[in-house]
């Protein structure tokens, strides 16, 4: 391997996220190098006890900046890109406060500066706007771009738990800090806010210009009267074209069933963008965590190296099996006589199928077993099906459907 | 303007998705040449009634194939490849079967191939998996991906309707084609599903390596019997590791309440990505429609003419307003005594505000009032909200939260 073909990387602070991506970066070099013709290595790291700036920027094409807050990271932002490097961060105070200041050194010095990680974690909503809705007349973007409160928003709703319950509980899990304040107070998802209103609106947006408003006044009745309405509360953040103008704030909001950010529960982020042209989407995953942080700063890394002109040559031909592991849904006609659920668990288990969950309704002849039965193999599965069928008391052809679960949230 | 500066995208095919981009492009010409530096213009279109492919092609940078089908869409997207075009495709079942032949002309000829309107239509999944993801280790890409199927079992879910009377309706709507046969069998979704496979696992995937069922045979009681069980009815495609391979299939399943894609309803796609890494994330919105996948075809077009390495200068500097509508949640401490929902009701009406619905607890001392109002300015709520909160049978200062309204779905 020649000297051309690496790609430098300097690191900016070592605390969760840093660590996570010094981490993951090796790890992901090969199937990079693959991807981009280049590999990448970390050539430096700069944290409060090692290190100095100069150095790292020196020995990089490209330095990641994880060390928060303002300054230096402003300054170092800036000196870096002067130096004709490429800058990644995940710093949103950095750039809901500088933010023309950062990206007008970039355009001038002809370098990337990515912050996907910025907002939302590794949900891709800086991508999309400034990507796949480059030239879409945005109208508004709502979201929940704060995990913390939506989560202590969620305990609060699903267990009853008072405000303070919730937020011990957040901390203790490690969604919230010992000093929650930049969280609770909504002023974190300002930040976030103001970024995303600078992107979908083409207009400059500073936190300043963000109202801003916290959970810490909820209430569990809110929350109990909201359910009884059809409605569930999030801490909402929206931005929209108001007339001339536009608004961006955040507050608590109630929303209806229907909403597509109704749904996302505990310490998930989610963005939906409308626009005329695209009615709306939605984006949703984990918003923050060291390794979904850190693999956002590495897609931000990916793409600074090599914009993907085209789709690689696959990496491997992998044989594609058609026998998986599956749950499913059984939904049986039978004869309503003593024996009939023991007769069917027996054959299912048989094959390895256990029963997660029952119904039984009807009588006599219009008797129906309706069950969820464990995960196994299709082939399996659909054996056991084929000895039931044979039974006398089944009155007609078994019916069967996957069932998916959930392993998150 | 010189003519260095323009940028001459080629049209192929004029249905649907081809005359709505025909018709977006000039729309957002001034944009994407504000973003991008070069302004995109229509130099010629193919139809089966006008046009030459080779006029067309030698007069464009990009060409976009909206065809469809295989034959002559395979055929003129690998000629324009190798006369040095980038090609934009919509082509889902193209890109099923011949996808390596034509990504590895992309690849020799150093074009870009893009084809993000070809999988869920505006939902960014391609650009996603290309680029956010590229370098992380995918397990399982999970997804709704056909829109005609899911409007039709929503329908089945929501109002008892048979699989044929919602079919209809589909089609009535414009949901369905006349002959609905490559949605409904699940083919359409295989073949998309095998796109995801490819870029998410880095492995060759053909159409015929996709097993696939449809929703022929689903039937309202099926759907019944799921509710019981807390179960939601999709098609869900997908695709996942299996030991040293891989499994791609299309199968109607069931999702539990909690599970990311429980919620996608109507004529809508989602697509949730798993990995360790990044836990996992959706992105849902429109999955076809002329409009929409016409927005998708132009933001690989805007893509292709130029990679966004920053933040372009702010196209303008909007006002940004702190006063704006909102629907309102209100909650009251009342004493309990009749009138007390006509004043407050009276006060509201004043500042324009009216109500959509109310729930009213407790007795006595305990009683409580609690309302939605329709949008109003933010500033004329609070007006009413003041003089409510003055009034001699309200005990305690009144608490309001906004309330957030679904557009869509």
């Amino acid at each position: 391997m020649t000297s051309e073909q690496r790609f430098r990387v300097g690191l900016l602070g070592h605390g969760t996220v840093g660590s996570a991506f010094a981490d993951l970066l090796p790890r992901r070099a090969d199937q990079i190098t693959a991807l981009t013709g280049m590999r990448p290595e970390l050539t430096g790291v700069l944290t409060t006890s090692r290190g100095t700036f100069a150095e790292v920027v020196e020995n990089a094409d490209l330095v990641v900046e994880l060390i928060g807050g303002l300054e230096p990271a402003r300054e170092y932002a800036l000196a870096a890109m002067r130096a004709g490097k490429h800058v990644v961060t995940a710093n949103k105070q950095l750039l809901s406060h500088h933010g023309e200041a950062l990206w007008a050194a970039a355009r001038e010095n002809g370098v990337q500066l990515r912050f996907e990680a910025a907002v939302a974690g590794v949900v891709p909503v800086i991508r999309v706007l400034q990507e796949t809705l480059a030239g879409a007349h945005v109208e508004r973007v709502t979201g929940i771009v704060n995990g913390t409160t939506n989560f202590i928003l969620t305990q609060m709703a699903q267990t009853g738990a008072t405000y303070a319950a919730a937020l011990a509980e957040a901390q203790q899990l490690g969604y919230a800090e010992s000093d929650p304040t930049d969280d609770v107070t909504g002023r974190d998802a300002a930040a976030k806010m103001a970024i995303l209103a600078r992107l979908a609106f083409d207009t400059p947006v500073h936190i300043d210009q963000v109202a801003y408003e916290g959970i810490e006044r909820i209430t569990p009745e809110d929350l109990q009267y909201a359910d009884d309405l059809g409605l569930g509360l999030k801490l909402i953040g929206t931005a929209e074209r108001v007339g001339e103008g536009i608004a961006v704030a955040v507050h608590p909001a109630f929303l209806y069933d229907g909403h597509p950010l109704a749904s996302v529960n505990g310490p998930f982020n989610a963005v939906t963008i409308e626009s005329p042209d695209i009615t709306e989407i939605t984006l949703s995953g984990p918003g923050a965590g060291g390794p979904e942080t850190a693999s956002a700063v590495l897609g931000d890394l990916v793409s600074a190296m090599i914009p993907p002109a085209s789709t690689p040559e696959p990496a491997a031909t992998l044989p594609v099996f058609a026998d998986v592991e599956s749950s499913f849904y059984l939904h049986l006609e039978v004869a309503d006589r003593p024996g009939v659920l023991a007769q069917v668990a027996q054959l299912l288990g048989l094959q390895g199928a256990s029963v997660r969950s029952v119904v039984q309704k009807g009588l006599g002849d219009n008797a129906r077993l309706v069950m969820v039965v464990h995960p196994l193999l299709e082939s399996r599965f659909y054996a056991a099906v084929e000895l039931i069928s044979g039974l006398d008391f089944v009155r007609s052809k078994p019916r069967a459907i996957r069932v998916i679960e959930e392993e998150y949230q």
